[in-house]
């Protein structure tokens, strides 16, 4: 069997000059536990866009039929050496028709079905998936089932992790995004404190209508008096951050080390002893972390990856999440778009100029079929 | 019995105005486990300055006899509304002679003896120490005993802490630092790894003196290059930073990560999944710690303080530690002093403008008799 579609692919060479193009390509035949998906749709998560714009110039990049090709500045270039010259797929994520199948039981189970994948290719018409980490859509629409991996696993990695550090309360500096909602629906089924961060009045609307009980909009005076009470009322001394540059997670700490030093009976010059404890899991903002001298030693701050993080919990853990997704998937996990495009469409600058700036609730679906 | 003395106490009011002054006191007597310490000498540590100078503006401060009184920066002043019109004693550590102990069995088992000791108030005539605290010093001075707890444990502490986190390796950014030549020599004697950092070519003589297999100087225009070729060479993905500020942490994750990234199969647009991990235990420079996104997000830094790592270890870990420097404190854990200073001395100008630069291989010691 011969099967070919088109593929969209980014390059970045030496010299920072970033081609993204659709190319024809032919796809290899599954074998044992590997589906051939004909992708349906297929989300632009936060973690797609690091390596199909990242810090180039896209204002004046120049744009054709399937292609754009941008400048990138010298220090993002610069930073990312290990990619020069490769030419990479992207998307991590999609939804649709498995058409062909690999030997393999898991693989052969799959064949003629609606699933959801995480192939790495997902911004293309066909891809080869992991049977294991593929799941079944049932009657859902892949729009429904194209973004049931990235975000509702790591939001579920969120409470799993603070389960498993002894936490009751979490802290989530974006709210209002696709993510921050489905935790705050979590953490409401699962019974635990939530902390939202939002930046507009109609994000903590929002938040309060799915009945988040401690928005804090960043944007007011009273900002840091309201993070500080609400951290006080929930004592989420954890908490996780997609911005990344800037002085968020500071924020966060400072907030917590407020508290914290309520607490104590006595003067540290040292800070407080109370661990506070933040995860940076996405780059929106790729200016450096300032982390101030301002909540003496007790905290710790770690980068976060999804596949890392469901290595380490094992096959049982991830199986559980993922029944929870499937049974819950127009309710606690349901994404919305604010537009769909074709793999060409999403190479045009009105497009790209858009979905680049990521904001809250304006994701974009790629339907590769049109 | 009644003992009286002079001690320093350290005072920030509300309005940022800075006192620090010699008093005449009285001392309590010890009672049960405590002893009544004579103090022969104290240094002064970058973790006593934070409070005995911090930001304060000590070029414009008034000096007079026995006393100085300066302003605090409005940011400085702010971050410690906590010890506002608090007076406070200083000085973590000292030695002196046992003159008086409480009727437990090991207050009285030191009495008569010279002891080193954690009192809190060390920049005294007479202090009030925990006797489980206190490690005899048999025939040494008084001035080989001074620094026999802050600076021993710390560098044997991150030992601890890497080897119970399965390193083999260690990275010091301030390698000729009294510590880091403790550290240094640890480090040969346990057959563990070290990476220094140093500023000057003269630091570099002194290490490789000591035996330091690899000490890199950042003021070298290929100081990334050897940076990443000794991390190469000792799989040093994990150290001990007391700067803070700035970018020498990130320069630490940048060049592992160089490293791990040499050693990955494929490109990962996430960065590599060595997990990178670095610990600041001091802020020798206050401005704000500068992480940039160029290491994916396998790393997590965390502040480091002794008092709850050891906490953490429990009474058998540090008492073996305790009995190691003991036994060899005039070679691994000899400190050197640049000056002796009275209490008063220690509150003149000439003093203070010298030891608040914290130059490596200058500290000073407190010999509070004179």
């Amino acid at each position: 069997m011969t099967t070919t579609g088109k593929q969209l692919f980014t390059t970045l060479e030496a010299n920072g000059t970033l081609t993204v193009a659709i190319e024809d390509v032919t796809f290899p035949d599954p074998t044992g536990n590997q589906v051939l998906v004909r992708m349906e749709a297929a989300p632009i998560n936060p973690s797609d866009l690091a390596i199909l714009v990242g810090g180039a110039d896209m204002e004046n990049a120049e744009y054709s039929s399937g292609k754009y090709v941008a400048q990138m500045p010298e220090g993002a270039n610069a930073a990312s050496t290990a990619r020069h010259d490769m030419k990479l797929p992207a998307g991590n994520e999609g939804a649709g028709i498995v058409v062909a199948a690999g030997d393999g039981e898991a693989a052969q189970a799959l064949m003629g079905q609606r699933v959801s994948c995480v192939p790495g290719n997902a911004y293309s018409q066909y891809c080869i998936a992991d049977a294991a980490m593929c799941l079944p859509l049932g009657d859902h629409t892949a729009e429904e089932g194209a973004s049931a991996f990235v975000n509702p696993m790591t939001a579920l990695g969120f409470v799993e992790n603070a389960k498993a550090d002894g936490q009751s309360a979490i802290l989530h500096t974006v709210g209002a995004s696709n993510l921050g909602q489905m935790l705050t629906r979590i953490c409401q089924e699962d019974d635990i404190g939530l902390v939202n961060i939002v930046r507009k009045d109609d994000q903590v609307e929002l938040l309060k209508k799915l009945g988040a009980a401690h928005v804090v909009n960043s944007s007011k005076d009273d900002f840091m008096a309201q993070l500080t009470e609400a951290v006080r009322q929930t004592g989420a001394f954890y908490g996780f951050d997609p911005v990344g540059g800037g002085k968020l997670v500071d924020t966060a700490f400072r907030a917590m080390e407020r508290v914290a030093v309520e607490q104590m009976d006595d003067y540290s010059r040292y800070g407080s002893n109370q661990q506070k404890r933040m995860f940076i899991y996405g780059r929106l903002d790729t200016s450096p972390t300032l982390l101030t001298p301002s909540y003496g030693f007790g905290w710790t701050l770690s980068g976060w990856l999804l596949f890392p993080f469901l290595q380490s919990v094992g096959q049982e853990v991830m199986g559980r999440m993922r029944q929870r997704v499937r049974d819950n998937l127009t309710t606690t996990f349901a994404s919305h778009y604010k537009a769909h495009v074709t793999l060409e469409e999403m190479l045009t600058k009105d497009a790209v100029m858009d979905y680049r700036e990521m904001r809250t609730g304006e994701k974009y679906l790629v339907t590769p079929w049109g």
